[in-house]
């Protein structure tokens, strides 16, 4: 069993687990979700502020940084701990998604993927091996391989050669990776072809890995390929590391997830949605810019402790996103993270307990009052 | 000598002078900075920014809560301080400037203001009793008489009749101040013209307001202009008053001003001006934009303690701005405001020690690097 991570608790009644990650910033607690921190800041919160959230490790993205300020710059400046002033863990994914969804005219070979940058229109040649220099040189605690991520309508052609092309790139990753600081995590691809997912798990164990991560879910397929695709790959992941879903998810989605036994989690709705006045609560979402809410003193969500909800009313955080107060995208962020963040606690919790199934059943159906509310709009 | 205000110390080489204003929500050490919170928020700032950041009093703008959302609603959430969760003193503005410098289409007639909102185009119209109600309403601790402020190229003709009616707008606002709890200040206008400076600040005394402010300042005029209003209103307001100029204004205005013995200012400068990557330090202005701060490890400041300064570089600042982040602005703000608040702070600090005149020279001295800061770019 490696060092880094220690499976704490599995629950007797489903494949819901505990267990906790070490990293040279501290300890992670999982299942645990990470705020996603894109340009070396998690949109509209300072670290403190990401503290009292509840933030125990926060992503950050390697394309985006590679770009602006640079690598080498961050790695001059410190790394980027030191230069966003964030003193627990970090990971840092690999570039591979963003390469494919935020670029045009990229061409991708053996060697890399070359593309142009969406900020100057430069081009770059992203390789297996610069993205974990550009990762290492960053500092985080967990790295990510680069990978390439197929379209979710890629027919099972394409998956196949694309996968291959990932676990040999995987492979040039490990062989790169010189900091026994940090832990690399091999991403598994194979769209939604149940086999190929298995296939290139069981090529990564092989090179083997600290972590595995489920790469390229969340692109478009619907919800019944994605628990699939979870499945697939659940009674094959060893037991003995961290297991992680990039790129999800709805609250639903980390429910079902930590169902299915994976421990960590990354999605840019909490804080995206935060800004655009969508807020989660314990009834369901919120949207705050509703007439509704304009005399409504009561806090975002009656059971949420953070510090929004137990400092302001809907009626000023309202008030503040009418306005198009920078103040609104801050609140509601914190409120968002905090409660995602309370969700895991929450999972924690119950999986300690061994009673993870009744907890998905009660979220079920307060989701399903939350469909009600949605219905009298 | 009334008993809101105590003047606590006159420096003995100059008309500086420190005092202590008392209000519900706490006491003001003068002279004193407002951060201004135009909608309920002073923008990017949580109420405990603020505070870590000095503040002891903000100001809030009538006009825009009058609009959005609305007095009536602020009135029954509680009033402004709870609204906004900030507990120590506001200072509401009559909406007397804003209706001039904000809106199309008004007209104005002894009656008060008719104007069209900039929000939505509806059609209001603004009285000195109207301004009055607002302003208890939010319930701030200082309030504001509501005034006609003239452009600077008005003729004496036409400040002479304004200011006549800001006299009598002003015994309207008095008769109309029923809350006993909140300070009600007089404006004193008459443009350029000392002459009719000094009519107006006489004609209010004789009304009797708990303070006495300088409106229509930093409107386009010359600083010698600025400066000789000062001095024309200066030896006449009585001592035992709080004195307050009305939106102004640079570092070197406020040197100038609390040098001829005023107390209060507010302004949008600091808060603005973060927002567009321009802070203020010891050395002069900075523009955090500069190609040269790209690789700079050090603080904005190195003689400013503020928790950015404590906190981060001037290579992550200039990221932040250049990427467009939220956070960009958070703490750009937070050291303006602080630096402007600790300005306050050593002004009140070389006026208790009887050197102000000394401070002052030394405040030009580092002017003057700066202009030679400027010249090298
Ligand atoms: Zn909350
Ligand atoms: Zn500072």
């Amino acid at each position: 069993m490696p060092d880094h991570f220690r499976l704490l608790h599995q629950d007797t009644g489903c494949r819901a687990r505990t267990g906790r990650i070490t990293t040279p910033h501290g300890e992670i607690q999982t299942p645990i979700f990470m705020p996603v921190g894109t340009s070396a800041s998690v949109k509209a919160m300072r670290p403190e502020n990401l503290k009292d959230a509840g933030a125990q490790i926060i992503l950050s993205n390697t394309y985006h940084l590679y770009l602006r300020p640079g690598h080498r710059l961050v790695e001059q400046m410190g790394g980027l701990h030191k230069f966003m002033a964030w003193d627990r863990p970090i990971l840092t994914d690999s570039g591979g998604f963003q390469v494919y969804s935020l670029t045009e005219l990229r061409k991708i070979s053996e060697e890399g993927v070359k593309f142009r940058s969406h900020i100057d229109g430069s081009m770059h040649l992203l390789t297996p091996e610069l993205s974990i220099k550009i990762q290492e040189s960053l500092g985080a605690d967990i790295i990510m391989c680069f990978d390439e991520c197929p379209p979710a309508e890629a027919d099972r052609e394409y998956v196949e050669r694309s996968l291959a092309m990932t676990t040999r790139w995987a492979q040039r990753c490990k062989d790169a990776h010189s900091r026994s600081d940090q832990l690399l995590f091999g991403i598994v691809q194979g769209g939604r072809f149940a086999e190929l997912r298995q296939r290139s798990l069981q090529e990564l164990q092989e090179i083997g890995f600290d972590g595995y991560a489920l790469g390229g879910l969340s692109v478009g397929e619907t919800k019944p390929v994605m628990h699939e695709v979870m499945d697939a790959c659940s009674d094959l992941l060893p037991p003995d590391h961290p297991r992680y879903i990039m790129g999800i998810g709805t609250p639903e989605d980390l429910v079902e997830a930590v169902w299915r036994g994976y421990d960590m989690f990354d999605c840019v709705m909490p804080t995206r949605n935060a800004r655009n006045g969508m807020l989660f609560t314990s009834q369901g979402r919120l949207n705050i810019k509703r007439k509704q809410y304009e005399d409504d003193q009561g806090p975002i969500d009656p059971t949420c402790d953070c510090y929004v909800c137990r400092t302001y009313s809907r009626s000023y955080l309202r008030h503040l996103f009418r306005s198009g107060e920078i103040l609104s995208s801050m609140l509601n962020t914190h409120h968002n993270i905090a409660w995602y963040l309370n969700l895991m606690a929450r999972m924690r919790e119950a999986i300690t307990q061994d009673r993870f199934e009744a907890f998905r059943k009660e979220f079920y159906h307060q989701q399903q009052s939350e469909t009600e509310n949605h219905k009298e709009e």
